[in-house]
Formats: C-alpha cells, structure tokens, sequence
C-alpha cells in the first residue's frame, strides 16, 4: 500500500509500506478521499514539529470504506462508508470539566498519531460515523470542517431571524456561513480577498470587503441598525478582533474560531458596555458530526462548490505548493485510491 | 436645604439651594447616606467631564425616605425607607436588543443627571426599591454597589460548590465574593493591598496576593487541580487579563467587571483552546437590588465591616482627599442628612 510521509522542510514522499496489523478495537479504512486543512498546511510549513513523529503520514479530512475490522468492534463491518471523527481522548483531568473533546490529554488523530493520507489507515473504532449510501466519498471528506462549522454555529447559539456576520472567508468561515444561513439566520461574510468573494456571491451569500467598505457601517446597513446578533471571528488577524466587538449589538455573542498564536489587543470595554459574550468553540463533538453528516445529505449545502480541486495522493506534494501559492482556494483533496 | 455642587478642579462646593419642584411621576427623598463610588473618585479627578453639567450634585449610592410624592406616583408615600437604582432608560434603540439596563439612551443618574449628595434628591419613582424597617439606613446606601456584584454573579451563573477566584479585592471585588460565597462557592481573593487582603481575610475569605505567590499554582492547589468554575476579573490591569486566562478551567466563565479604558492584550487562543467564555456584565437589573437587598436584609453578609469611614455631607472635601490618599479604603459614607 501507498502512504504519504511527511518528512520535515516542505518535503512529502510517497512510499509503499506493509499494512499495519489491526489492533483490537480498531478498523482499518480503505481510504477514498483525505482533504488538506490549514493545519496541515501550518505543519508543511513547520508547525507543530514537536507534537510530530517524523517521518509521519497526516490528514484527518477523510472518507472511505472499512476494510477490516479489529477484535472487539461490534456494529461496523468491510464495506461500511465512513468517515472519522479524529479525536482520542486521554485519561480525564479535573481541570477538563468532564468536556471530552477538547481534555488535557486529547491526541488529535493526524498529527499527535499517523493520519489519513494513506490509501489505508488503522483508527479507533469509537471514531467513525456513518456515511449515508447517496452521500458522495468527495463529499465526505468535507464532513469533517462541516462538524467544526456545526460546533461554531452550536456553540454560538444561531436563531432563525438573527443577524450573522462571518469575519474570514477561508473554508471555515464560508461553511459556518452556510449553516447559519440553514438556521435562518440573515448571514453576512466580511472577507478582502476578491476570489473568495466572488465564489461566496456565488452561493448566495451577502458579502462585504472591509478593504473598501466601512464594515460598521456596512452591518449597520445589511441590518437596518440592529447590528450582529453573532460575530464569528474566523480571521485571525488584529483587524478581525478589532472588528467583532464593533459589529455587535447588546449581548451579542462573539464566538472565537480562530487560531490566534499570539496575544491580540481586545476592546475589553466593549465587553463590559455592551455586555457582550465570547465564546470559544474547538474541533467538535459526536453531535456535530452526526449534523453535519445530515446536512450534507439533506443536500441543501452547496458543498461542491467548496471543492477546488482532486488530485491523487501521488500529487501530494505539487497541491501542496499549489495551496501555498493560491490563498483564495478553498477544499483540496487528495485521493487514496486512485 | 444643602447641596455639595462639584465644581470641578477637584473642588466641592456646600452651597445652601432651594428645594426643586418633584415633577410628575417623581419622588423626592430625603437622603440619608450616599456612598462614594470609584466612579465619584474618577469624577473628582476629572473624567467624563463631557457628561456633566458643572456645578453639578454627584453621587448615586443612595439610602433614603421618602419627603413628597409627584402627581401620577402610586404605592409610594412619605416616609418610606427606599433606596435609588439610577438608571434613566432613554428611547430604545433596535442595538439596544431589548436589553433596557445598558441601552444606548440610557442616562446614570448621578452622571448624566444630578446626584444624591444632598438633603433633598428628586428621582424617577420607577428607580426606587423599598428598604425593609430593619435595615439600617447606612447599610441601605451599600444596597447599589451590593446589587452590582448580584448581577455579576447571576451574569456569571455561579452556582453552589463551584471554585471562583476573583481578581481585585476592592469593594465591587469583595462583594462579588461575599455573594458568590453566599451562593455556596469556594471563593479566592487575589489582591496586591496587604490592607485589603486582612479585610478579606477577616471576612474568612480565602486571599492569595500575586505579587507574592504564583497565581496559577494557588489555584491549581486551591482547587485540588481542577481550576476555577468561574473568574471575575475586577482589576482593571493587564495583570489581571493576563491572570484571567490563565486561571480558568475547560468551559470556565470570565466575567468581565473592571472598566478597561484601553484595550489589552488577551489570550484569545486559550479562549479557543479551552473553549472559554468571556461575559461582559454592567451595572444591574430589577432583580439584582431586590436580591441585595434581601441579602443585605437577611443579615448574613458582614456589610457593616465594608463601611470604611461616615462623615457629614459638609466633610465631602476631605473625605474625597483622604480616598486619593488611602487605595486601602472601602466604603466611605457621606451623612445627607447630618
């Protein structure tokens, strides 16, 4: 079998390696599809080395078949349709709060252990959901920043009638827009770059770039002066903080999806004027995925549209590089079983 | 009848004034005491000049009886003990959300209008929450101040055997923990003012003084490991918002009490990272007085040990030149009707 390696300094190397034997408790997934995340992006740049086992296989956007299935994994047999939900909790800690997902000592499954861009891939199987027959593979390798995106819009509470505003239009940023817009929420995305603009537009999405609009006063407008029930903070940059604590109303809720590696200068008076709330919200939980897996099958998304390009995992390297040079594209896709 | 008009320059001015006319829908009251509020002492130094209209009457910490009733008044008479929330609700505005303490119109009587450091004070009869028999008219002028840390406590949800560390120890910050303790929570004080630390530690409160002691590792052993439920940050410094992070465990609230005139730097990765939530909280509701004052009626907060000093209306001066020179200090009392 084929498995990309990762192997530090910008570098993959596809290499034929023996299958691993399957654990108890595990399945081994015939892998269909595996989608590059900024964080793998983040970790081709060098990101993250020490949570790494060099060389190591990443990716955690996955899709497939069960292939076989470990001692002690009952409700799952070969030729099952997956996906997986890359989280492996460790022993609890007070400090956790008895929130599984995001505990002190959680492995994230493609990057603290081997990850999915393999063409088979052995995970606990606690992990997996299940893909409904109509639910296309590609598509299912989009289930997994679709659960992120139903955990933001979970977490932050969106009600039919609320007026939403999406700082960053990234991949994140555009499906929490989308799920909101499913709420019946009235959803406006703040972004400046014109490719990503352009393709939200395309989804029907209203949209504003606060390069060239007043983004107050735009929100005022787009909400008749009510101003943003929910801001999601999906930037990442100073101007995106700077920014969500001006667009919202009285006890908006501000939910903070974005990574931000260093400290920001936040307008903690606004906090307290308005009493406003944030609100952080990490990867998902079971519940998210089971929506999300919904959502896309209900096929009201327009998921498809999110998909920039497939390529085989062979390519790896080149989409790579491709990635690196094209900030406006949203969803790569390796496949592993081409 | 006296009025202390503060003419600015940090200057306060006893003159002797006419009694106003109490228009419809007012009351007049004869006060009784009127606290001295951080905000006064930011007056004095001479902020929000903008908002004031010098000489002006300050002050809004107010214990009093009722002296004349305005036409269209009902269920209010002379010589009821009553105490003033001093919020004036101005038009509503759509950002305002329905939320009618902290709209945009609002106007803070004491600030925006005149204050209660006087023998007679005019006021809205819709501001007014009756003062039991037994409780005594001083402790009645701590009901305002009381009924803010009700509403940051209910703003943060404590509930009973939850760890909370509040960061501050000045009057708002003793009396969010004397509530919170109140609710059955395990309450920590940090405070850098030893004077303040040996009032706290005299109202059985448990203190740490940072400066000292590593914050961190004293609520980490505080909490037996699991970290604070719930975190007030009512300092105001960087120190704090720096702490404030730092101190909470995986889906703890940080409720944001301090006024922070500038922005700060915030660890907004911890807010994703542990999914926590910030909770901006201002001034109070209804409920909030009515539960300080049965808080305060039921005897079982040591209010009385938070009345740092009373003196006569006529000692305003000195008594705002002794709190500029006594950070230690908690309530000081001026005496309306002395």
């Amino acid at each position: 079998m084929k498995a990309l390696h990762f192997t530090g300094n910008k570098t993959f190397d596809l290499q034929e390696v023996d299958h691993q034997p399957v654990l108890p408790g595990e399945v081994r997934l015939k892998v269909a599809y595996c989608g590059v995340c900024g964080t793998d992006v983040h970790i081709y740049h060098g990101a993250m080395a020490q949570r790494l086992s060099l060389p190591q296989v990443i990716g955690h956007e996955v899709s497939g078949e069960i292939d076989a299935v470990g001692e002690g994994v009952t409700g799952w047999q070969p030729g099952d349709r997956v996906t997986v939900r890359p989280l492996k909790p460790g022993p609890e800690m007070s400090v956790d709060n008895g929130v599984r997902h995001i505990g002190q000592n959680l492995k994230f499954i493609g990057i603290d252990t081997p990850g999915g861009m393999q063409q088979y891939w052995n995970v606990p199987a606690y992990t997996l959901h299940r893909l409904p027959d109509q639910l296309p593979l590609p598509i299912g390798a989009l289930i997994e920043p679709l659960a992120v995106a139903c955990h933001d819009v979970r977490l932050g509470d969106v009600k039919p009638g609320e007026n939403v505003v999406i700082i960053g239009g990234g991949p994140i940023g555009m499906l929490v827009a989308l799920v909101a817009k499913e709420k019946g929420a009235n959803v406006l995305i703040s972004e400046v770059n014109p490719t990503r603009l352009k393709l939200a537009e395309s989804l029907k999405l209203a949209t504003v770039n606060p390069k060239e609009t007043d983004l107050v006063a735009c929100v005022a407008e787009f909400t008749t002066g009510a101003m943003a029930d929910v801001v999601f903070e999906v930037s990442g940059v100073q101007a995106g903080v700077t920014a969500m604590t001006a667009l919202a109303r009285v006890r908006g809720r501000i939910v903070m999806v974005a990574i931000h590696a260093e400290p920001k200068a936040v307008d903690l008076f606004r906090f307290f004027w308005r009493e406003l709330k944030l609100i952080g919200a990490r990867v998902y939980e079971p519940e998210d995925f089971e929506e999300a897996i919904a959502l896309a099958t209900s096929g009201s998304l327009p998921l498809d549209a999110l998909i920039t390009q497939v390529s085989p995992l062979a390519d790896a390297q080149a989409v790579f590089e491709t990635i690196d040079h094209n900030p406006a594209g949203m969803k790569y896709l390796l496949q592993c079983d081409a």
